[in-house]
């Protein structure tokens, strides 16, 4: 995965566990892309407290994702989602029957992990 | 939701983020059913210590939900995939191209929200 949209993602899952300073310095930087001279200015820190404090919440962020693995989980249904849809747009091509019985099985495989 | 399926999901989501010890407590006392007595003789703690440990350890779980909302998250996207497996399970008694119709529209809504 692209790093950009990895960090989004885990921002997106996790972000509410950061504190405000965390939160508002990430997405500064990260999400909307100001530099790290522009945000040290606002903040009245120096470009080093800046990098340092990126660095340290792109850690959070990724040490809650190895202990609870939920943007994994969510990306994994994600794709079994798309695969019911792929296969429901392709149903003029397949079998009423075969149709019902590729439904079932993808969605009972969600199912189990969910 | 009853309240021993809430915690029991609650923990399954979050209980990584617990200590060693609040994980042990919470496991013996709420998803095995052991008692405070026997708990606290075990860990060499009071009674009213295993009750506030649990206590805390509740609180925390219900703040992470708070914070994540991510068990909503899932249950309702469960209920969704629910939605599509027990249409394609009526297969039989609607036309293929409304199956169709149906399917795709509910794979849409659950990729709307993830």
């Amino acid at each position: 995965m692209e790093r950009f949209v990895e960090q989004a993602l885990l921002y997106d899952f996790y972000g509410e566990l950061l504190t405000d300073n965390q939160k508002q310095v990430f997405e500064d930087v990260i999400l909307n892309d100001y530099s790290l001279t522009e945000v040290a200015e606002e903040k009245g820190i120096s470009r080093q407290g800046v990098h340092d404090l990126i660095k340290r919440t792109n850690k959070l962020l990724l040490e809650y994702e190895e202990k609870l693995h939920l943007v994994e989980k969510f990306l994994h249904i994600k794709e079994k989602v798309h695969h019911i849809h792929a296969v429901a747009e392709q149903a003029e091509e397949i079998e009423k029957a075969i149709l019902i019985q590729q439904i079932q099985a993808i969605s009972n495989e969600i199912l189990e992990e969910l």
